[in-house]
């Protein structure tokens, strides 16, 4: 058997947020960081916990982030919150433009935040929840770097592009969905690779723009959209609104600035936020109720609500903390005591 | 040879405005109406061209939908700004509000088109390129009625619920992309049925939730959402926006009270308008020179921008006119002089 250590997920929060403080990472930084990596790993998505220290640490030591920058938010009293991330992460400039946003969206029904010049590597849905959390729907997105073709097209253009989505449940754990525009994530393409398995077909195509089932292939050429056309122009729609449209790079211009796919790439993002009650303002009814019946209706036929599977985990963690294995511990107390010397 | 006859787009307009009167439109919705529909037919999307005369005049021949509402808009001064349809077609509602929005958008930087209690027939690319035209960009959906399955469930719940969106080209026609969020389009299936063709794999269950090939068995399942759970939370995400947040009927809602999926169904649409100089103030560069470098980027690589096809079709219809068919001529004729009498 396995020797696991349980933590609870505030210590384990602490004990991130002590690594990211020891690599240099200012305060609000650290502790934006250690929330969402601690969350991954409470929700039992591995691939966005623990396992992502590492990259943002190399991120640092190359000189690619900056570890202690003051996010600085501008607000003209429109429907647009800016927070300049001033070429540090995004959680931090999202922490700070948060509350912001979700006032705003409640006195006017709908606003956005801008988060320019930051560097990420997070999911969104934390910060989706964040904002169900406080009473609007959210909708999501950010380029990422490009190693998706577009429909029809032959080289890496689109990014893996993520779209995530919220919706509040008073009472309870919130609708949210949050996928990548690429039919498959760039990691599971290298999990294949590493198990010397092929492909499903229509995940990727090779350097010359044929489909492949050969990962190493494929990661030579280019992943595919999910959807065909359809989430090729979801893609593309996410690049112009979260790229062009915020005055900040495509996933084009941040694989060019970055040069590698290995440490977290600098892009913008864009985060819309509905007030349920504006929207649904002198109209009969109860707006939380009409989205109930909708849910009901999905449970009833035996379709699962998406992120229902974290939630379930979460409830697991709350209840009996986080277990990590005795490999895992000794990696965090590593990078603890090394800081950036632990990374290459 | 078949004979055609050839009209100017204008000519058209007039053509089935002037049917749209004898039915007992008003002068707003016949315009309305008269446009999106020639609109259909210059763009060779036959789908949504003079086919769709008919189902209209046999919805307001049937008592649902009102052919003389006058839609009332109601704005606060805030970022969302309300037409109630009255029971009328959404495109007057739409071309009442669509001002109002993109000055909105200017002024704001994002703003929401809410349109309650519209029965709805039309594509929307139409109102995309109008708010383009207007220099914003603009996101639309709407529900429809439920024939689709939520990915893993085995009834029809959701709609084909169309997502369209659109990004102003300055001297160009506008990036733009309308489409199904079903994997197919309900007529798809049914010209498979006529033809005595199967479906395509994934396309669609059987009334027991299994999969079929069947247009049949289709028909009376439910089809499913394009891309998986990935566009089935999208056209969830839809369900909740444009129909429960803003207090109006969801595609199970609209076929309730409708009954049958041969009219035109009752719900509301929801359309988010973006000022690209607002959302790109104080940032480097020129924001549309932005999007035309990504533009460039997939063209380039031999893939199609969406809407291409429609833009090429527009032009031939400009330059040398719309030929319709003699029985095409004839039934327009019917229609013109008959009114509700020439639909049961």
């Amino acid at each position: 058997m396995t020797q696991t250590t349980t933590l609870t997920i505030h210590a384990l929060t602490e004990l991130i947020e002590s690594i990211f403080r020891t690599a240099g990472l200012n305060a609000p930084a650290a502790a934006s960081l250690a929330h969402v990596i601690a969350a991954g790993e409470r929700d039992a998505c591995k691939s966005h916990g623990i396992y992502r220290i590492e990259g943002c640490l190399r991120t640092v030591k190359a000189g690619k982030v900056a570890p202690d920058a003051a996010p600085v938010l501008a607000d003209d009293g429109s429907a647009v919150i800016r927070v300049d991330a001033k070429g540090g992460f995004s959680n931090p400039a999202f922490d700070l433009g948060a509350p912001v946003l979700a006032a705003r969206a409640r006195k006017l029904g709908v606003a956005a935040l801008v988060i320019n010049d930051c560097v990420h590597f997070a999911a969104l849905w934390p910060e989706i929840e964040t904002l169900t959390g406080m009473g609007v729907a959210a909708l999501a997105m950010c380029p990422s770097y490009a190693t998706v073709a577009p429909a029809g097209g032959s080289k890496p253009l689109l990014g893996t592009n993520p779209l995530a989505f919220g919706w509040p449940r008073p009472g309870k754990s919130p609708y949210v969905f949050d996928f990548a525009t690429s039919v498959a994530a760039r990691g599971e393409i290298e999990l294949h690779r590493r198990a010397g398995k092929a492909l499903p077909e229509q995940w990727a195509i090779d350097a010359q723009g044929k489909p492949t089932t050969d990962p190493e292939q494929a990661l030579a050429g280019a992943m595919l959209p999910f959807g065909g056309h359809k989430g090729s122009a979801i893609s593309t729609m996410i690049e112009l609104l979260a790229g062009a449209m915020i005055g900040d790079l495509t996933s084009a211009g941040a694989l060019d600035l970055l040069g590698t796919t290995t440490l977290a790439p600098q892009h913008g993002e864009l985060i819309l936020a509905f007030s349920p009650e504006r929207f649904a303002a002198g109209r009969p009814g109860n707006v939380f109720d009409r989205a109930e019946v909708l849910f009901d209706a999905i449970l009833e036929q035996g379709a699962r609500l998406p992120s229902q599977r974290r939630f379930t985990a979460r409830a697991k963690a709350e209840a009996e903390g986080i277990a990590l294995t005795a490999a895992e511990m000794a990696q965090l107390e590593r990078l603890r005591s090394l800081g950036l010397d632990a990374v290459n």
